[in-house]
């Protein structure tokens, strides 16, 4: 299932799970010279192609293709942005499309799965079989007192992020998410823009993840992160009755209109775009819209972001016009 | 016909003809005590019930008139809106309410013809026709030299106000409006926000009418404002054409969104409805917008006004979400 298809999830949108590993006695990506010997050694640890495990699993060369195909991995998700403009990189990509293996980014091995919803659980179970299979054919590098070790050393020790996408509107509406903000960060918890580090909260989505991988089990960052997940949802859910309760017909004609747009636009920013279907989903969640288009908002806007629009040959005016369209005929 | 059904007309909305009429020797309405008395002279010459004339006519008396009543009298402009706080006033309304008779107004008598379109002749021809059967049996205050003669001074001569509604948004919009009532202003043609002096133009519609009324004849009133709106109807044309020509997607793009925004609204005021309502015009009439809603662009306009849509008992919120819903389902 791939997370962003037939997601009608309004706040939390999706689990994603990423161990950070790296071969024994191999220099890190970033002093690695010969990273087509590294990226050999990987394929062989999975299976060359003949295990369960490679048989579900196609292997993508980044450096063979096109910018198009990379920028819709990464709108998937599925690549890391860095590996946009990288070079000696590649990626496992599940059937499924849950699961991804990044060959040479940071580290030699970033394995990731991301699931719709709030999924910890089941994401951290899978990461950690599949890890567990890689494992039984590759040395990974380990130390007994620092954990597994990464290029970065924020990453040591269980060399695990958990991250969610959440969709906070009504926390923000109501300007309370500096209070999530303040409150995630007391207790370890990152909360970033949806495109990790340096980007802003565009369309309402936040990041939640774990600062810290060291020091603390796998189990222990994925409880703490459930506690404030479900904090946060508590905190929205209740800054949305908030809402209604103050201000009924004010939030529904935002909503609607909102969709409206959506639905006669001729032309449509990747921002407006955004912003909009936040509101789409914040009126599909709060049951105030039941329309419902050929695809779920999510959707949309995961298929309209300005790389998988524009194919990477439309300038801004042009993807503008064909976003709008797309849209028009889809939500 | 009432003007504002099924009239898809996009620049000359409606046409008007109002003929200024006193009873000779009776004082003017401001200066005269017993209305009443006028009054049944006015009706005894309309052949009390019995004329052809008399049998197309309902007889309002507006002192006997709930509010809500003579509100929708003046959104349908068959009276004026002096007369919704008037005492002993009243008007005739022809069964297909394309003619009114206004007693004990500013005058005795204002006839009125109000048809959808451009239509100065045939409005004109009907109100003079009516003007000729009234005066068979009833003596106008007239004077060779001054013609007839009328409470305010600036009426008196012909008495004929000749009026159009214009819809101009593409001159509003290119800033060349200016430039419209100047050059009407020099040919003795007056240019006004739609209900008349002292409004604003609100959704982009605009009233022209002859500023003289005395040393010309009627026809040569109609003539010459058959030029000026032929005239400016060029000028709203080539003010389209340009706009199609330098912006057609933006020019798409707005009249799109005003129209989703009126399909999905939820509250919506009376001078944004407007300005949506004439953006939906100007859509339909460059054949950018096609889909069509149980009733047309400009009857969702003159039904939404705040008198009709809030019955006299409303408040401003409630009206607005009133005004939403009506539109929303009518468009």
């Amino acid at each position: 299932m791939i997370w962003y298809k037939n997601n009608d999830n309004d706040i939390v949108i999706s689990t994603r799970i990423r161990l950070a590993r790296n071969l024994d006695g191999v220099p890190f990506p970033n002093a690695l010279s010969d990273k087509a010997a590294a990226t050999e050694k990987i394929k062989a640890a999975l299976g060359g192609g003949n295990s369960a495990l490679a048989k579900d699993l196609d292997f993508i060369d980044l450096d063979k293709s096109d910018p198009e195909h990379k920028a819709r991995l990464a709108e998937e998700h599925l690549i890391s942005p860095q590996m946009l403009k990288g070079k000696g990189q590649s990626v496992y990509v599940s059937k499924d499309r849950t699961m991804s293996i990044m060959l040479m980014e940071e580290d030699h091995i970033r394995l990731q799965v991301i699931m719709a919803g709030n999924a910890l659980d089941e994401a951290y179970d899978l990461a950690d079989k599949i890890d567990s299979v890689i494992e039984e054919n590759v040395t990974y590098a380990f130390d007994e007192s620092f954990g597994y070790l990464t290029a970065c050393p924020t990453n040591a020790g269980t060399g695990m992020r958990a991250s969610l996408m959440l969709h906070l509107p009504a926390l923000t509406l109501t300007k309370n998410i500096k209070n999530v903000v303040a409150s995630a960060g007391g207790m370890g918890i990152a909360v970033r823009g949806l495109y990790g580090e340096g980007t802003s909260a565009e369309g309402n989505f936040y990041q939640i993840s774990n600062q810290v991988t060291m020091g603390v089990t796998e189990k222990e960052i994925i409880e703490k992160l459930k506690t404030v997940t479900d904090r946060i949802i508590d905190m929205e859910k209740k800054a949305r009755a908030v809402l209604e309760k103050n201000s009924p017909n004010e939030l529904a004609d935002k909503v609607c209109r909102s969709y409206g747009i959506l639905k006669y636009a001729r032309k449509l920013s990747s921002s407006e775009a955004k912003s909009l279907i936040s509101d789409v989903m914040l009126g599909r969640g709060m049951g105030i819209i039941k329309e419902k288009g050929k695809i779920l908002p999510m959707e949309c806007m995961i298929m309209s972001a300005p790389s998988i629009i524009g194919g990477g040959k439309l300038g801004a005016d042009e993807r503008d016009i064909k976003r709008a369209e797309f849209i028009r005929e889809n939500i």
